[in-house]
């Protein structure tokens, strides 16, 4: 089938970092600059641009040294996350935090967002409300804590709106919250829809709709049937029950095989951006091996005649499904 | 808090028969005849209605027996579940089946429950497409099957709407597909708005909705989000990775507890309808325990100050929250 | 790397049967009879063998005529499976159950099918507790229960000992049970060390494996750690919540790849047995695609100098791992 | 029923820290001392002694003081926690690091633990092995992972012997790693036997055991047929698919009350040690609340006639089972 070159591949910054956890919050790797990070990013030809993390990556003192940094290592930056989730102060929610300041303070780091992707000639920002959830029965407001998610989506919607800036909505289940309100594409599509802007759409991060127990494929037709809703993906790997954020394709390949094929029917036009966290991995060495799995996928894809593929679609014979996989993947 | 009284219990029938599984097809328990389950339904005072499956308990042939054997038990017709499931034709999906004879079937079946709630005096119809989604990647479009269902809706709604009927919609994560279209509360929602009728609403199997990995009250506040729209309740509880159908509260009691008191709060006139599978117990005694259980919660919220819950709600202190539950409810 | 070669591949027989749910109790499937189901198999000539399931497929009546189909199509009995799931009596457990006659007829029927391999010349019984467990909090003594299940076994093993027959423990963490107490290899271990017979050893069925929430590679390593204890393997696939039976490599074809060298790396040397229930697909073409599979992971894993797949276990290096399956099976 | 008097409370010292996760690696509390926290721990009164973790809490350098401190406030060291999980060096895993040096540090900060344990009137070290597993299919030899278990096990219970010290095995399927080796309590049987020392059993941790999908009262019983072996027990609460490590009974106290049963039926005799991460709730309040869930199960447990629970658990009826839980606990 016809696949779309020049494909664009990007990462975000948090791939290169120390990777804490709880038991090693220090990091299971040595820190690096700024500089270093876009350096050993930038050799890999692959990719093209990166995502930055308000906050962690970017804020307003440091936004020109950075824009700087990116442009001497020729690197676009895709999007610009809003940090409504690692400061202290999030740490009880943000927008949707029993504690006003927090709030205002959320508000105003995802309109912060919106300002630093302008300077740094980015048309995406990301909003991902990690801390906004609840962990035991009876702890809050369900219908409060959406409706305070669908406001600042429709603030954001309307403050990046007159910059030309897109929102994309990222979604997942858990993890900082046991639970977060924004939890799958269906909810996320719920308040974007509330919300009710053109400019707002989604972002699929394939390990969190692993762990939505989401089809990653069928997600991306959700969000092609809700208007061609889908804005950016994210992509890694995991065992469905946690964000493990690991290699692409190393343990679910034959479902990020069919999510390319998906992103082609869709006609996704956006980077593929690895969204990992190698705890115990070279970055350098994983971020490669998983662009060149998703080359190879891709570059298999291409030697297969679409009307097969359509026709099997039509045809629903799981065996013939697999079969294919087997023929042309497994040969 | 003031809880509405007058609340009416409901079940279904499969929670009397003979409860089959793949490997004692035959059922753990004997069968018995339509009359001879409504006959002991009748005995617990507290049912005050049914819901009836199409093709299992009703069907064209059989339905002014059926009317008569309620009226005899005294006994109202809740709900008229369509049967897109429980026939061989169904077997590859119903409404979005490669086999356009059964699509045709599933359509026929969908619009005959309606024709049987407007005979049995019912005004809800429930569509549960439980045989439509898929197993193997690549096996399907999803766009196209998703079309297939919400036109489905949207036929079904425009035709009940005749007849004064609303329309249920029942979601289900697996079983008996890997993977069924309409697996959440939020995934229906997303059928039931591209649908865009006002009769059409969602029902929540709270045993469903923890194998979709909800919190079921937050699905209660979503519905009322999307405008009223939960229509319809089945209970039971389940560990949370199968349908288990098992006694109510039993499992998950403080969550069962929380999902009462949201029913108050979005004002869910509805019956509480249970729809388990006793598979070991016997079915009088099962459901006479779980009715007894949500009566019992039910007295123990009417205990509770409303305002403690709103501020319990309001100041977001998962400590405060469990301590509340132990001081009512473990007292 | 070096691979056994004339591995045989098996059967179960329900594979080829009607495939019945609880939605579908008369299964998706017409109906054929037994040798109808045996010259089927008998036209893959990669089976050599089959597995009969107590009462579903052989008892002491149709034993004889069984044995005559069988050779009459040159196929094996690989294994009987004493039926202590599939009889109404066995509703409430079979060794375990809390009714006495249930627990004597459970008995009998694990000796009976000592018996019947006997007389098909198998030497393997399969001991499957599926029944046996529970699904609610305070509804059984544990410790009662285990001690069945170990009583059983023990004297299971002496009495097919006599007869130079061995026993493997089929382990499953549920289904029909909510609970079934031999859930996992370690805990059908710590049964199997409990009896403490030399002619009783493990079956892993790699879809229980997975439910189980276990690697099923390491499954091979500890069964081999226990003393050689890996005695039958069952394969199929699933989605790691539930059972569902479906193709072999279909959803984690890496974890079969892996499977499928550890099964080498400590010698196995029974059949590969498919244990697939496909309610949708074609018995035949689904058996066959999965057979297919196999043969092609083998054939490729024999393409590999095993000294770099010692190297990289030695090394631990994630990347590597992933780099050395995309090489070698998406080429 | 008669429920042991004279119960102890316990407590780790991280519940009082700052609780980190790769969000918030500065944690989501502010720091303290460990005397701080000693003093905080010591105002609720049912708390009689701690667990401490190496070098997080205690090491060769502070042990005295830690000691001095202990003493001053009149707490217990119930546990000493070897560290082999918290250091950089154990990054890739302690004692199946593939780094030779790692494995030596590993081996050292258990025989250290030992020690510590010694200096501090500690009768027991707790092994917890996080970070030996693995992440990839291909990447370790699973069986000399094991081996290097087992052996580092069998060399502990030795040193230990020495100084009546005895060695409780902490098991947790995942987290740091996506695969712990000791993943559930009969796996860590499995290696507890294959070490082969009476002075080794294990620690239920009721969390971990949730995640490992099992019925912790079922464990309880399995520690028990294997000769007495439960040394030790963890509380908190979880919902089943990560080690949220929550307030005890807060999602499912039918089950935790169940676990209390069980806990005076075999006769443990140790502490009750929380073991909880209250990342957004005030450690003294969380602690307290989870202490006096249990102690009001357990009051409620002595009401109840112990023959009515063995009547039930020899009946085997669920029914009466979750009567009986909603007659004394919701009452």
């Amino acid at each position: 089938m016809k696949i779309r070159e020049n494909i664009e591949f990007g990462t975000t910054i948090a791939l290169w970092a120390q990777c804490p956890d709880r038991f090693l919050s220090q990091g299971y790797k040595g820190s690096s600059t700024f500089e270093d990070k876009i350096k050993l990013i930038s050799k890999n030809k692959d990719f093209k641009g990166v995502d930055l993390y308000g906050d962690w990556d970017v804020n307003r003192d440091n936004v020109d040294e950075v824009k700087e940094i990116l442009e001497k290592y020729n690197l676009k930056t895709y999007i610009v996350t809003a940090d409504v989730n690692s400061l202290p102060e999030f740490g009880r929610g943000s927008i949707a935090s029993p504690i006003k300041e927090s709030r205002e303070l959320g508000y105003k780091k995802v309109m912060e967002a919106i300002d630093l992707a302008e300077i740094l000639n980015s048309d995406m920002v990301n909003l991902w409300f990690g801390q906004d959830g609840y962990d035991y029965p009876f702890q809050i407001d369900y219908i409060w804590g959406w409706q305070q998610v669908i406001n600042t989506i429709s603030d954001a919607a309307d403050y990046a709106a007159e910059k030309n800036i897109k929102i994309a909505l990222e979604y997942k289940p858990r993890e900082p919250r046991t639970h977060i309100f924004t939890a799958s594409a269906a909810k996320m599509l719920f308040a974007a829809e509330r919300a009710g802007k053109d400019n707002v759409g989604i972002l699929i991060d394939t390990g969190h709709g692993y762990t939505a127990g989401e089809n990653i494929s069928e997600s991306v037709a959700i969000c092609q049937l809700a208007g061609d809703k889908l804005f950016y993906v994210h992509v890694n790997d995991n065992y469905k029950v946690w964000d493990d954020d690991m290699m692409v394709g190393s343990i679910h390949p034959f479902e990020m095989i069919e999510f390319m094929y998906w992103l082609e029917k869709v006609n996704y036009g956006g980077p593929i951006v690895l969204d990992m966290f190698p705890f115990r991995e070279d970055a350098y060495d994983a971020s490669k091996e998983s662009v060149d799995f998703i080359k190879r996928v891709r570059q298999l894809l291409s030697e297969i005649d679409e009307e097969e593929i359509k026709a099997l679609l039509k045809e629903q014979n799981g065996t013939k499904s697999i079969r294919m996989l087997r023929k042309y993947f497994l040969k």
